[in-house]
């Protein structure tokens, strides 16, 4: 049960609401976002919630049957714009394309793939500049000085930057330098990461765990919400399977039941969701037609050079043809919406 | 290896191939389809090709180191098409719907979807009248009875039929009165039921097994090739994953990749590829993005009263605004050919 | 629910039966075994049993809610036992080791591996003469002639013989042959085939599907029950997974759930389970204090020559260590039940 | 390949080595830990290792071609023992029991667990302080107040303590008070949490991950190694798979191949490895079979009422007799090393 509470609402209401659950035997958990201030109340009892939607200081109160609530579409039927500045949005109307290497790799690179994506009019650029690998001894990235680097250049260009975050201790000193923190596949359960990007005021996208199934990956960012940070989108990114023709298997299914279920955007990431450079286009198209309200895709100048990931990258050349095709597709799309 | 031989190769220079195949150590499978003579030839060693391809009575030669042969693109580089006559054709340029229910359940639900599929310009239907159930206590379908009556209604208004076939026994009695056999998941590694398709004159739509592998699809679809029958299209009707929000993961990288390593037509099937009604149309849209040459799906008259599979069949009305999105989605995939 | 029939039970007294089941909307479905004779009533109503436990010519009324009957625990409590003649026998109290080499290959293996069983004790000789393979070109079997040669010998040495059957059409002309017919993975849901081996008297090893489930192979042992035939034993052979650190993953929990669920003995296939030589010892010894009723595994003279399985193959001086651990692993679980 | 060095090489002698890795092109990591020095070299070229072995201040160079090096067998052939103090020894030679409950929950379930364990002759008490939930709004955990209390206990009983440790900055606080770090099936990947818990002088148990291969899994561990910390153990805990009759799918094979591939002891998690409480037991007694080193199992007072887990966990009684199994089992196979 979600219960919105208006903004000038008393301590004396506040406290009267709480006994109210009490006596219902409901855990009420309050949360305050960037936009609103709820009471999350997790109980079993089957009451009337008239007698709660009525008392003082309430603006509205849902049922909300889901293992998660702020998340839901149950309650908020209207899907969330992120709003990155200087027009830049992502969610329902935008349809966002985010771009770049697999990971940092020096400033030439980051020269050439700005230039890239300026000339192809996309606005986020991806990167990584702390890598999670399975092998210690693989390359881990260049770390905040790679980072600071990247976003003179890229504020030069005007563009936004999503990179990943690993750990709680990197949150402060990237957050003045990133525009989207991105939560990896095997960080996609460590709650304790996904509680103190709920405490900061930067939008998260969050990865699908490597197995990890929708309801949890539901849950997984209710963690942010709940600790106050409402800029959410998720990722599909490929699930693990048997098959070994690819690398993970990308769950298109996931991706219309995901847009049922929740308010957030979702991402598509074909390059991971395949990890075969010359299948990320149709992959990437047919997530569009599945229901994504967004892509994020590897590219370098010279993928067989790349550090990590060359494998699933497109070179701009590959790329240029791709953005045009999903842009052709998202419009098709949404032409759909008024048959 | 494949040997393309020449319609009138002699006995004599036969005999000769083999000897020289035998001198290298191969394996020579002599095979003989509807539209053509080939010896596949299996084995280790390297030799040189010319060899063998500058004999008499030899039209060509290639190479083929997928463990599938006749049904690589590697030596057949221009996509197979099928031709159910009267126009009816399936493979690149063409692009079937087949629709129907599940089961087919009375001569009034054959005439209700007949007329159905008529107004929308669909040409074949599929239904079941042998029926795979996991419980013997279940509906197992109308057997010969019913398709009898179906061929009838369905011949008189110009449709094509397609319908599960499950034991050798029942082809040859089945063939008169259908256009595509179907050969079911759960079938799909019946080695015996794919030879004795091999060898009748009629197109086999071949699924992927429940956790099949793409390797295991395209060969078993070598046995039905090998053993003469070259009408072959493959079906993608998602796996069998850890995922609990629908009844089978829907493979789109699967598509992709077939549409690369075979010249068959491939069909998608997105009713069972997620299993829930709501979600079917966007999985069939994607498909199409996917690369899929076709689409099988289930449609019926009350969707909420079929004796199986109702819970992700469409209804009329919701299949007519699916078809039209189908057919927009693969219009614009058309385009893309000439960007 | 299960109705036990009285052997005398009058054709009066049946259709009065089917009349009561009528008024409550449930359908009965005879059955007759070597056992005895059932009907077998699926319905959704609540009633109270005993109005039919207490008509005429009944013995014995059970009410099963799982989607198998005549195979659960539920009505039988009593694990059953099969009597293979000669002092053979597979179930609770009995523990069999069957093996031999994957496939029968020639009149000289089958000697030798005939010696290296009866020098170990062994009633039970598995081997291929009809093989399921992947690809078309692959070896399959040596067929009829094979098995012959096979039955002669072993019947000289006081073997039973387990082989796996494909078809319906070969079922008559193997069973004479014959001890267990065993049903592959790849066959698990041929329901055909399952119906046909229903009507014969001879035991099935009915192997799980290759990702089936345990529902499933419980359900599909109920066709072969339902058509008349209760020697059935059920075997675990491992599932498919995404670790590629071994060809299948053997369940184990399958085993204790399965010994939970059925009164049919549970065979363990660790060879296929595992499918690396040296780590089948390690999962047969496990799968025993798993719960499993006998083991099948692969043994052969030179595995490193076999036709097929090589790699999961012992030879008969790695078996012989292992069925002696087998056989006092065996004996402490018996130990067990006594605590 | 792993450079073992001299305790007293000098600062000479190492420059020279790094030098001769960098002649031939491989980067070296020197690796400090509690019981040696060590340079881990990665590259691809093939050269004579005498090159290395030979030079001064080297004790032993071996080649390792596994991904992970440090924790291979091939390098160190003899299992690790992990010495907890006072006569708990973990590895080939003792078999530790790890018992608790799920969650500590208040200090009479402390003092009463604590009395089971006395009484079964069990050295270490498993119980969660902070827990890893799906759900933002479920029970967390007492926290650093529950381990104070816990520890007191424990500590007057004479036992060990293992508990899980979710994120960098709990390590330092929660040292003095446990005996083991537990990583949790989440937190498998997290490589920031791995590096951090190789900077402590603790054991470590590393569960695999949810969907973890087996490589991931020694690869995580490498981590924790290369970092400084030998003192690691592995834990089976089951892994994701398509079934639904129970949590997790047991590794049984992960077993037997992990004691192949590394020195490091294989613990066996049977309660979540199965995740129904009256399958725990042969989930338990097959893992010992299968090659385990140890056990970590849930048992609670009343199971019924436990915070979390309980329907995976046993009641006292039930786990007196599965001890006592356990030990015979573990009996039997020790037995079997002198067959």
């Amino acid at each position: 049960m979600i219960i919105q509470l208006e903004k000038d609402i008393s301590h004396d209401q506040k406290k009267k609401l709480q006994e109210k659950l009490e006596t219902i035997n409901y855990k009420g958990n309050e949360v305050n976002t960037q936009f609103g201030d709820y009471i999350v109340a997790v109980g079993k009892k089957e009451f009337d919630i008239r007698s709660i939607g009525t008392m003082q200081g309430i603006r509205d109160i849902h049922r909300v049957s889901d293992p998660y609530k702020l998340v839901s579409k149950k309650w908020k039927v209207n899907d969330s714009i992120i709003d990155l500045g200087d027009g830049v949005k992502i969610g329902t109307g935008h349809f966002p394309i985010m771009a770049g290497p697999c990971s940092i790799e020096s400033e030439e690179q980051i020269e050439s793939t700005i230039q890239h994506l300026v000339d192809n009019g996309i606005k986020i650029m991806r990167g990584g500049v702390y890598k999670p690998r399975s092998s210690p001894y693989a390359f881990r990235g260049l770390g905040m000085d790679g980072l600071k680097k990247w976003y003179q250049q890229a504020k030069a260009a005007g563009l936004k930057i999503i990179t990943e975050v690993m750990m709680v201790e990197q949150i402060q000193e990237m957050a003045d330098y990133i525009d989207i923190f991105q939560v990896g596949a095997r960080n996609s359960q460590n709650f304790n990461l996904l509680d103190a990007l709920g405490e900061v005021d930067k939008p998260v996208l969050l990865k699908r765990g490597i197995s990890g199934t929708i309801d949890e990956l539901l849950q997984a960012s209710e963690y942010i919400f709940s600790n106050g940070n409402e800029k959410i989108m998720l990722c599909e990114r490929g699930i693990r399977s048997y098959e070994k023709a690819y690398r993970n298997c990308f769950d298109i299914n996931a991706i219309a039941i995901l847009k049922e279920k929740t308010h957030l955007p979702i991402i598509s990431d074909p390059s991971h969701g395949i990890g075969v450079r010359k299948f990320v286009e149709p992959v990437a198209l047919a997530s569009i037609m599945g229901g994504a309200d967004g892509i994020i895709m590897e590219v370098h100048q010279t993928p067989e050079k790349a550090f990590s990931d060359g494998q699933q990258t497109l070179s701009y050349q590959q790329a240029e043809k791709t953005y045009a095709k999903i842009r052709k597709t998202y419009a098709l799309r949404e032409e759909f919406k008024r048959m």
